[in-house]
Order: structure tokens, then sequence, then C-alpha cells
């Protein structure tokens, strides 16, 4: 694998199971990625440094992934300007303390926040992000959609036929 | 002003006084954009057609502001690869409707979603996004930091100066 | 069965097992429906095409179901002037998501929105609308309601029954 | 006028402002329509009777809008087959109760909710109603969307004028 | 038993393993209650026939449990004006949808209304207001506080010991 | 007047816009009441003693209003078993913490809850509660009722003139 | 043990296995620790005293737990002056009624309220507030943390080996 | 004054309202504190050091409050082991941004949060802090209690010969 353009970090190893989703799809799309758990609260000094640093080691997107009062993707923004998706994970009030956390930033430092648990989809527009600068991230962007769309035409066919 | 490489939609005329917030970002940070209103609802072909063009014609970003049931910014990602900003507005349910309608997007069609009426930060977003293409943009925006570091510095001391 | 003039639209497979209770209540009732997978944001096109041509061959109401950010329905009311039926389907944050996002529709397009999951009321009210014009579903309804009506007496006189 | 097909009924005179919108739409549309106040706690005899009459006069579909726990659409659908829409009432906790108190509906006995306040989409939703059994009505809807289509066109024409 | 002066009415019989806690209660108080199905929605004429003939056939309290859109306890006390308990129960979105149609009547017309699920309290409550006539269930209502007080002693004591 | 059978009492002299309209219900409805000022946290004694000594001193419901946290007539239900009536009080979070914080009692000690800001409510479940055991307030509840219908009706009659 | 410094309190027995983690906590940090039942509603005076009496017999801080209605916290915030920590206890609403009822305090008498089922937190805040005394605690605070970065470090080497 | 043992620390000058009504308890109570403006966000190596300096330069207690994704107290008490009073500030959705970004702590990052705008109680928590460590303190706290108590005895006693 080439050197990593995209950071995946979450706040626990218990978040793995969910953050591991954004790594298979960015596996399928051929975007090279690191892995890392650090958290703004408990490696506070360790996640300013992973995201100053960010920008300069040649990552391009960070997808971070936090439950609770989820600061992770907050705390990463505030240290770096490269774009920063962040995901709201479930753990306590069905998630809405993350997703309140996660996207209400104030005016200057955005998170790019997708759907609580929505670790695929943060990789989905890590590759949406990356397709304005690698062209060919656009094609297999486009070649994923049509793939999705023939699976749901088939379904739709198989529905159809069943119900005869 | 060069060719437009954000595109800023809104569902409504009287969306405008929050979404204008962010054409003013756009224009401190020296980004060609352009701005238009099309509805999800009211003139869907309009916006598919629109969202399927933009890739096309040199949009790299593109920033949809929408109140209720806010289906605009994921109308538009349903119909193009480029990384779609969501700015849910406020107009009933305190902006609740509009940011559950505007994140909860299903897998592989995400919507990169900022806080209710965060017009400015969908700007801030889209230049993180373009900083990875355009390193003049990322200077610009670790400029525009440095600037709100100094500003905010500046009401600390005077905040402690009032204090004595 | 002769010509559908209720279309179930679900989108996606696995919203299959509440969507077909909507399919059994118009079986029993006698209205001739069709039932296929559309997605507002993986077929847009797709979905687009069904509602436009929808009234052309002789549909009445569609029912649609969807879940988190639940465009489907709003997206079919978007093109069609017959009337549009929302499931909001429970799948994030208890259901509230689809509820805000099926229910919340702008002036001019709307949605008849039903309870979370509520399937059964949806093909209820399909009957309900198809009864102005169809009467003899105003008394199958009629007929429906007395049995519901018998039905409940009976665990009422069962009830008091077993409590002496 | 000639007979009315609608009946808009709501729970109290200050329920007015709101609901007058949904005569006001019907009144554009050439749908001849009537108006009332009912209460399903403080008039409940006279609610019950009125849903019970309603087929029986030619009402081909009911409005009914009301606060709090508004229970003014249920009840009216409890006693009749026609279909009923509900508008949920803005007065305390942002419309939520309203909205809860008319959407969750037990299966049998469905209401057609839009959204709070959405006075205007429930005649909308009535004409689409209407519009299965009265083609002219289907017509005079497609003639609607098309002046808002132009509407929002020119918005948009206006808007990219401005800001050259 | 004596002749019934609690009437606890339930929506449907798959309330009854909640509804009759309520039950239990009023037989160690030794109060005399009859219990019934009854529906706001799919027996409105039965039920309003229950209200409108409680006073007169000696009930004094009437206690109705109900679910999702609960306009049960409203109907009732629409019909009486003897005191109306509400238990909102769980059935969707945890009981919300229930308690805001329960609590938030209308002025004129209250429901008292007591936790979600609290078929219990509905019957404590219930012996309290009767303990204004009857000064024996005030006696019972002590003993029974009393009976708790020392069961939580004991438990208070059990626990420092275990910590010992 | 008559010696007091309801208490009204309110955490704060804040609170007595909204509560002296419970006040005044029972005046109009000839029920002898008595007002005071105590609060569950800065006088916790107090309202502790006047709660211990209502039943004694011939009060027979008692109804208290607060906001926030609002303890007070939990508190006071603990320590009485006359039926105490809550206001939940709107100060914050649209009520909603003032409403969980009074009706999701536990088991033993219920607090007959009505709507936030349901101060009117209060009084007239007061006298629903008293009805029981006073007729004369029976008679009066059935007048007040009545003189509401009439109300209703007129405003009725008043609205279908208007639109002729 | 010396002479405990905290009291952990809470309403039920069914509450130990969430708080006796507080109990936990004081134990590695070495705090000699108390812990009870009482309840604000079914034990009103002997969790009135407790508070009163706590200061005086060395306590230093109470942590309180409890459920629903959660008053227990306030209760004892309103009879003492030491700093009480309230643990919202998730029982119904996903514990958001435990949230508003224990943190929504009025002006003077505050409770600091940690995360829902937060008894770990609970304890880790009494260690705070007893190191501004207490020099050797800021010590084994200090070793605790250094003790949780050093194994999420260690996760963190983990995973990275793991990916290779 | 003598040098400060509390830090008042806000996100930006916008939150000097609502925050320096902590400044005037602390001034009426007689404890030194200082204030200033740091965030999160846009100052996060500022926020850092700040706390990580605290106990070193005497600091006992930190008060932050901040609005939205409200993260500056969390940051601070990543930073430092002194105790860390929260103070979620109403800005959007009421508030419960602010609430959960603040109360939702992970396990050994605690944040002692009041309520929403509780600036004047976080004050007085951290008097109740402190007053484990200065006797004097809790001496003031008992007095401004009893001064609370006779004002509101007072009003009471008003309110009775008003209503006579």
């Amino acid at each position: 694998m080439s050197k990593p353009i995209v950071g995946i970090i979450m706040g626990s190893d218990s978040d793995l199971p969910v953050m591991e989703k954004a790594a298979e799809v960015l596996r399928e799309m051929g975007v090279a990625y690191e892995m890392d758990i650090s958290s703004a609260h408990r490696l506070p000094d360790k996640t300013a440094e992973y995201a100053k640093g960010a920008r300069g080691k040649g990552l391009e997107v960070i997808i971070a992934g936090a439950g609770m009062a989820a600061h992770l993707a907050g705390v990463i923004a505030s240290h770096t300007t490269i774009p920063v998706i962040g995901v709201p994970l479930k753990s306590a009030l069905n998630g809405l303390d993350a997703l309140y956390s996660t996207v209400q930033m104030p005016a200057g430092i955005p998170v790019a926040t997708v759907a609580i648990d929505g670790a695929k989809n943060a990789a989905y527009l890590a590759c949406s992000i990356l397709s304005i600068k690698y062209p060919e991230i656009a094609g297999k962007l486009e070649a994923y959609r049509e793939k999705t769309r023939q699976a749901l035409m088939e379904k739709s066919e198989e529905l159809k036929r069943q119900k005869v």
C-alpha cells in the first residue's frame, strides 16, 4: 500500500467494529489509509500532535469517530485545516449526544458530519473529497454507484417476480 | 471573477439571509462561486440536472441549504459524486427536522452536514476540501485561523484589563 | 388480479417485512396493487420516472416507506399530484429522523404521513382515499371496522369473565 | 358555491389564523368547503355526530387542526371512513405534542398527517385526494405546480442577475 | 367484592400485562374495581357511553391506559367529571407520544397523568383521591408507606452489613 | 371564605402569574383555598412540614407548581397521602425538564401531573377530585362544562355566519 | 478503612450494580467511603437527616444516584453545603428524565451532574474535589491518568501492528 | 484581591453576560477569581496550557462556559485534575447540544455540569467544593442559604397578606 492519504481515528478500541467499516470502503476504493486510536480526553496531546502534523505528512482527509460527548472530530479540526469528517457513535441517548457534539461546531472550525454510526458514509465522503483531486477516485465512485444501482434493480426485479 | 468551483444552492429565496453568509466567506477566501435557488420538491428536475452537470462544468463542491424536511442536499448528492455540504436551516422544531433530514443519509450517498444555520462553516468546510488541491487556499485558511486567534487573544486581554 | 391502482414503494428490500403488511391489508380489501423497490438516493432517476408515470398508468395512490433521512415519499410527491402516503420506518433515533423527514414537507408538496412503521395504516388510508371514488371500498372499510369492534367487544367480555 | 366536499374543522377559534390558509387554498382550487369549530374534548358529541354524518351529507375529505394533546383528527377518524387529514398546531413543545398525538394512530384508524401548522398542505393533500375522482382538480394541481415552478425559476434568475 | 368504585380501562388486551398491576394494588388496598377494554378509536361509542354513565353507576375514579396517540384518557375525561387518571403506555418513541397525548390536555378537561407505564402509581393515586372520602383508605395508604419505609430501611441495613 | 380545602404552593413568587390562574378557577367554583410559596430546595423543611400537616388541618388536595428540576410536587407527595397535583412550569427546555421531573415519579408516591403551565387544569382536576365527596362541586363542574359547550357552539355559529 | 469522607447514596437497591462502580473507583484511589440506600420519596426524613448531618460527621462529598424523576441529589443538596454529585440513572426515556431532574437545579442549590449512568465519573469527580485538600489524591489521579494514557497508547500500537 | 483560586473561562466574549453572573457570586462570597476568554476550537493551545498550568499556579476550581458543541469544559478537564465545572450555554436547540456535549463525558475525565445558563450555580458549586478546605466559605454558604430562606419566607408572608 502506498502512503496513506486518509487517517481514521477513533476514541477507543471499542469503536473498532463500527469504524473498520470505513477502512473496508477505502480498501475497496483503493485509497491508502492509516488507522489509529486517540482520544480527545484521554490522549489530548497525542490528538493535537496528530492533527497538527496531518497535512505535513501527506494526509488529505481525517475521519474521526467518537461517542457520548464526542469531542474528537472537533478537537482534531481545531488543529488542522484539512477536511475532518466526524462519525457520531451510538452509545447513549441513541447517539444524539454524539451527533450534537459533533455537528454543532462554531464558525471557523467545521466538522463534516455524517449519520450516527455512519462510518461507511464517512469513507464515501472522503472519496468524494479526494475525487476533486484524483480523477481515478471519481471514476471508482461512479462505478460503485452504478454497481449499487444494478444490485437494487435486480432486487426490484426479484420482488416483482416473487409477487406474481 | 473566474469560473466558479463552488455552487451554493438554496431551496427558497427566503433562505438567502442565512445562505449568503457562505458566499461572503468564499469571497473573503477568494474562491469563485455561483449561487442559485432550486428546490428538491418544487424544482426536482432542475435540481437533478444541476447536480448531474456539476462536475462536468467545473464545480468541485456544492453547498445546499434547506429547512424542514430538508431533502435538497441529499437529492443533489444522489446525482453527483463531488462532495455535497448540507446546511440544515432552522424554521420549525428548532431546526431538528432539517438536521435529521440532512445528516441521516443512507450508506453510499453521504452529505457533509454542518451545524443548524451553519452557512459560514459550510463555506469554511468547502475551503478545507478545496485546500487539498489548491495550496493557496490552505494558506488562506491558516491566515484566517491566525487572524481569529489574534482577535480572540485581544478580547482576552481586554477582558483582563476591564476586570482590574 | 386487475390493474393495480395502488403502488407500494420501499427504499430497500430490508424494508419488506414492514411494508408487506400494507400489501396484506390491500389484498384483504380487494384492492389491486403493485410493489417495487426504488430509492430516492440510490435510484433517483427510476424513482422520478415512476412518480411521473404513476397517474398515467392508472395508479391512484402511492405508499412509500423509508427510514433515516426518509426522502422517498417527498421525492415521489414532487413528481406527481396523486396522493402520496409516507411510512416513516424505524431504524435509528426511534424513527424520529424518518418521521420528521417525511412529515415536514414544504407548502405545495404534501405527504400524507402515518405512524412510524405504520404500513398497515398506510393501506387503510389508501382505502379511505379510494373509497371516495369506489363505493364498494367504503363498504369494505365499514365491514372491517365492524369486525374490529366485534373482536374487541369479545375481548372485553372475556376479560370481564376472567376477572369474576 | 356548490355543496361542500371538504370539511375544515378546528378545535378553537384561536386556531382560525392558521386554519383559514387551508380555506384559501381550496378557494383558489375551486373546491367547495365548509368550516366549523368543534372540539374533541369540549364538544365530543357534536364532533362524533359531525364525523358520523360526513360521508352521508357529501363530504369527501375532512381536514382537522388541533394543538397540544391533539385528539380532534383521531376522534373524527374513529367515526368515519372518509379520509381525515390532521394538522398538528404549534402551541407548546414546538408542536411536537400535537404532531405525536395526531400521527401515531393505531392500526385501522389512520390520520393523514401533514407538517406542524401545515394547513396549506392539508388543503393541497385534500386536492390530491379529490383529484383521483375529479380530473379537473388534477389539472388545477398541475397548473398550480407549474406556476410555482415558474415563480421559483424567476427568483432563480433574479438572484443570478443580482450577483453579477 | 362490593360494588366497584374504580374503573380500569385499557385500549387493547395487549395492555393487560401493564394495567393489571393497577388492579393488584387496588386489591391489596381493598378497593373494589372493575376492568374493561375499550378504545377511543375502535370503540368510540362504547367509550363515550362508559364515561357518561360512570358517575351514575357509582364509579368515583377512572384509570385509563393507552399507548401511541393515547387519546383514551382524554376522551373519557371529555364525557365525565369524575377524576380520570391517564397511564401513558410505552410502545413507540419510548412512550413520549403517549405521554404528550395524555398530559397536554386543554383547559377544562384535565387528565391526571402518571409516569410512562406507571399503572401501579395510577392505583395509588386513585387511593389518595378516594382517601379524602374514605378515611380507611387513608389509613391503608399510611400503612403501605410505612411498610415501604421498613423494607427500604432493612435493605439499607443489609447493604451496610455487606460492605463491612 | 370558609376553611381552605385546597392548598396551592409554588416554588417562587415569579411563578405567581401562572399559578394564580388555579386560584381564579377555584374561586369561580366556590372552593376555599390557601396559597403559599415554598421551595423543595430553598425551604425544604417548611415544605416537608406543610405536607405533613396538610391532611390534619383539613386540606384535601394540594396543587404544586415548579419549573426546571421541578421537585416540589414530588417532595410534597412524599410527605402526605392526600392527592398532589403537579403543574410543570415552563422556564427552560420548553418545560420538558419540569414535565419529566414531575410526572416520572417512582411507584408508591404518585403525582397527578397536568399540562405544562396547566394551572387552570390543576384547579379543574382538584374540583373533579373534590366532586366525589362534595356533590355540589360535581354540579358546578357540569355547569361549567355546559357553559363552555354553549360558548363554543356560539363561536361555531359565528364562524359559519362569517363565511357566508 | 479510616473514617469515610465520601457518602454514596442510591434510591433503591436495584441501583447497586451501577452505583458500586463508584465505590470501586474510590477503593482504588484509597478514599474512604460509606454507602447507603435512601430515597427522596420513600424515605424523605432519613434523606434529610443524612444530608443535614453529613458535614458534621466528616463527609466532604456526597454522590447520589437515582432514576426517573431523580430528586435524590437535589433533595440532599437542599440540606447541606458540601458538594453533591448527581448520577442520573437510566430507567426510562433513555435516562433523559433523570438527567433533566438532576441537572436543572435552581440558583443557589447546585448539583454537580455527571453522565447518565456515570457512577465511575462521579467517583473521579469526588477525587478531583478532594484533591484540592489532600495532595496525595491529586497524585493518585495523575497516576491513574498516566496509566490510562499508557493503556490507550498500547492499544494504539496494537491496532497499528494488526493492520500491517 | 488576593491570588485567584477559581478560574472562569468562556469560549467567546458574547458569553460574558451569562458568565459574569458567576463572577458576581464569587465576589459576594469573597472568593478570589480570574476571568478569561479561551476557546477549545479557536485557541486550543492556549486552552491546553491554561488547564495544564492551573493547579500549579494555585487555581483550585475552573468554571468553563460554552455553547453549541460545547467542548471547552471537557478539553480543560482532559488537561488538569482539579475539578472542572461546565456551564452549558443556550444558543441553539434550547441549549440541549451544549448540555449533552458537556455532561456526557467518558469515564476518567468528569465535568461537573450545572443547568443550562446556570453560571450562578457554577459559582455556588465552586464555593461548596472550596468549603471542604476553607471553613469560612462553608460559613458564608450557610449564611447565604439562610438569607435566601428569610427572603422566601418574607415573600410567602407577603403573598398570604395580599390574598386576605
